[in-house]
């Protein structure tokens, strides 16, 4: 799972250091973020809006497949206020994701947004997982043309189950909606949380947590 | 223009007698909208949460090409809380366009979201104006896979320039963005502006006015 | 038209390089606009609020009837956070709108706020047209002392249907409401929209376009 | 005091079984309150919008002066969704002052808006009280066309103290902005609070309070 | 772990089919519940408000013990809208939570709140894990009397890591704050998520995640 | 009244001149309060989150008893964004309230949180008022155990009717709260209220006004 979290880490760095504004309503026609401020705020400084370009609000080459030669086979492009400055204050982002025959994207949460994903091409199996105490798994398989949401919060995932590749796009309603991949967070946690904690909430033997672990 | 605007309309007829939700955070996981309900807020009333299903969050049909033979050359596939009514309250949706060689988008504007759009075929110009006292026009010319951004509540239009058909697919940050035609509501509202305000507000002489009213 | 949008344009001019608060709250008291700021946000930096002054809370000559000796017989006198240092955040704003006989408020839209507009002196036709597919326009006539209602990012306007000048006083609830006067940002973009775009979008020959365009 | 609350008390009687929204966006055009609804949220439930009219959005008589013969010398008369059902979910109201010479407007607080102050006739000394711990009083003293902003929450006040009337229109940020008199809320709660509590919260004698309790 | 879920899964019943407002501002002094409501919306109806009585504002109980005998040796008590009704459009609850020695509160996130947390008795190891890509522990050891914060749908958790029994009070900012233990909706998902997309995304064997499975 | 808003002003007063962020989401994972930051906006500038410590989102003592040797016999410990930055734009916060035998907190508003108190310890009465114009008193004597409502914007207190101490600890649904002690806003304001505005408000003698007056 190391790649696609990398290049999505790579493509996040930029941005983590900002403090990003999502939820928070354009104060302005358009708030295009300064890649030169200094200042970190709830929410990202603006460049002058006189000094604002066409190429502030533009992406280029969502059309090009991702490299999903990965442990989980799918690898995932963002395309959110870390590409496209002009997105700061929307509210609004999208992302391609790419899928090797049986590839996943992994159980993950966004924070900060609701997913409504459409499928390109190619045949998905996908779902979510509804709070406790039901924890209800509402699933489907989809296939090119077929849109499917996700809900603020909830666990969800998707595999593909086609026989070829498979492509989907994402719309999230934030500019930086954040992504937790599960595995991840509790297996890969930096520093590690601690074994014995993680094999009384999962009900595994200490081991096994720590075998997981390695691998993250 | 009359015939992407009747589609659009019947699209929404469904949801114009409804008050639908956007702006307003999901209070539970989700609140599928309930089709059957009497009650009409701001805001949808919930089916019971234990009854929703796959299907509510479900739609099909996005890669099939809308019918763009009309005035205007370019016809919108709608995927909001109207299609799919598990989007209630969760503040996004998306759309497909499909347009003609030379096919406009009309310029209108989307009083409740912003909108990302991506080129999935063919070449569009694209653009949105600033608001008073500049009304600058930020516009670019889009090929396949590239991605670009109009502000909430700015007017903006899409045309065609390929050779071919053009087709995009846009998120909006809202369930139900609302959709204004500049061209519709100034010229064809129900019932008329009169002429001689329209007149003095775009300075053509009043026969002018009535003639493009004559259109809509 | 130019008169009213210019003067409304330098009053505006000093809040346009500044990015300014609506829709978001008051995270403290009050945070008076700190003109000497060199930060730009998703809403203006304070002032140290021990510095805070009475002055900082005021705006004096509401009653001073404004010039309306242009184009469409109108002139508006803005009293936001451009005029207000100490609206910043409040989300709220006045303004003052006086009408030469048969003078006109142009179609426009707010794009972050409703208004709710009360008839001084005169007489006033007033509508507003609801989004697509239904363009009902919802029209009155006013007279001295009625108030009526503009929601958030429909189009509307007013005119002078009495035999002397008119005078408006309108709350909006936003401390930067914005404004979009149709006819100059449709046909006077800077730069122009080409015209065979508008000349689909309105119906119009391409020639027309031309000479609504030439008069913004 | 009582008879301005009284008025205030009636007009605002037919909204107090109303849950009203405020500070929810409008997720419609509009959602005018359906005045025979039984449905009680937050929020009131809408007509059916094609059942709106003109007369929704309209009040009538904000011209004429309000009797002020009362205890405090001075009268609100609200223009707000108990007045006006169009401006449900709007989130904007007005309201008129009148103050007969010597009148005041009792301090109090709105505890769901900011308030923007306009004098249309006469003098009025205004002022607001920041929170704890500085407690500072910012006050000015206003003229015919002075406007004076009062921040959400803070608790505010006029008086008369020119020679003849005063009149001022108020715009507030929310279609219900609610009002807590102060003397009324702390001597003239129903039932009583009990006159120890207040005697060591104001640092007077019981009997002082036992007195001020029986003015409300 | 059954237990505490069972439990918080009982308490929430009542509330599960209601849909709570958070994160919508009250619209009117208060808005209790009304358990006999059969509308459901994204806010739960209230109570006519001259009906409502002290004890809709009241819960009685928090100084008392819950039985941590169970799988992970700690219970939560919840106090929010499902046991006061008078939280409704509120935003706020509280939780008490015991834990027996050695005793954890599961790694778990809450959609919909922040929370602070203070240790009345015992010492806790308590962290949170931030999102993608640095997925950091920030973990502390807590005594008695100290506080500690976990942001808004970061996963986090406590271990009671003193001799004796420990007992935390926790404010979240939500009247639903909604709880995801990340083991049950992963591994107790109800259809189960299939194995081969757990085994892929935790790179476990697959019998590994089928008995991990068997234990929710 | 002076020793309890003393304290609560020295602990406030190093956020008072920051701009604090309530009810604006994160925008990130946190955005801890950088201290250091000479930008004053609405909502504080955040640390670089790669330096966010353990310790930024901790506090220490909420176990020790405030001094209440004071005029109104109690004290309030805050743990608001003052004391943990790590609360900026949380929305959440927590206080310690000791209170002596027969002590009050008097009644006071929060401007920009609802609250949720537990009686940790002996036996309160506590109250809140509705708004105009009903002034309803809503009141309930609590246990050891027991927990009641405050919601936003409304007039409360708490009164210690038991023999001994009592505490209680509340929830706030800001970090950044707010308090306005009526007693000390309406009486203690600097510069005063003129004495007269005081005398007509609450129907009480100049120079009862001007003794109150004094005491603050």
């Amino acid at each position: 799972m190391a790649a696609p979290i990398l290049l999505l880490g790579s493509l996040l760095a930029m941005s983590s250091f900002l403090a990003l504004a999502y939820d928070v309503k354009p104060l302005q026609d358009f708030c295009v973020a300064d890649a030169k401020s200094s200042v970190t705020v709830n929410g990202l400084a603006c460049k002058d809006p006189k000094k604002a370009k066409a190429k502030d609000f533009f992406f280029s080459g969502l059309h090009l497949a991702g490299n999903t030669s990965n442990a989980v086979g799918s690898i995932v492009t963002p395309v959110n206020v870390a590409q496209i400055p002009g997105l700061n204050t929307l509210g609004i982002s999208l992302a391609r994701i790419d899928y090797a025959p049986g590839g996943i994207n992994s159980p993950h949460t966004h924070p900060r947004a609701s997913e409504i994903l459409t499928v390109i091409e190619g045949q998905l199996e996908v779902g979510f997982v509804t709070s406790n105490p039901d924890n209800r798994l509402i699933a489907k398989t989809l296939n090119k043309g077929d849109v499917f949401v996700f809900p603020i919060g909830l666990i969800h995932f998707q595999r593909n189950v086609g026989w070829g590749n498979a492509v989907a796009i994402a719309g999230l309603n934030s500019q930086n909606p954040g992504v937790i991949t599960i595995a991840n967070a509790v297996f890969g946690a930096d520093p590690e949380i601690k074994s014995d904690i993680l094999a009384r909430a999962f009900q595994l033997d200490k081991n096994v947590i720590e075998f997981a672990q390695s691998k993250f």
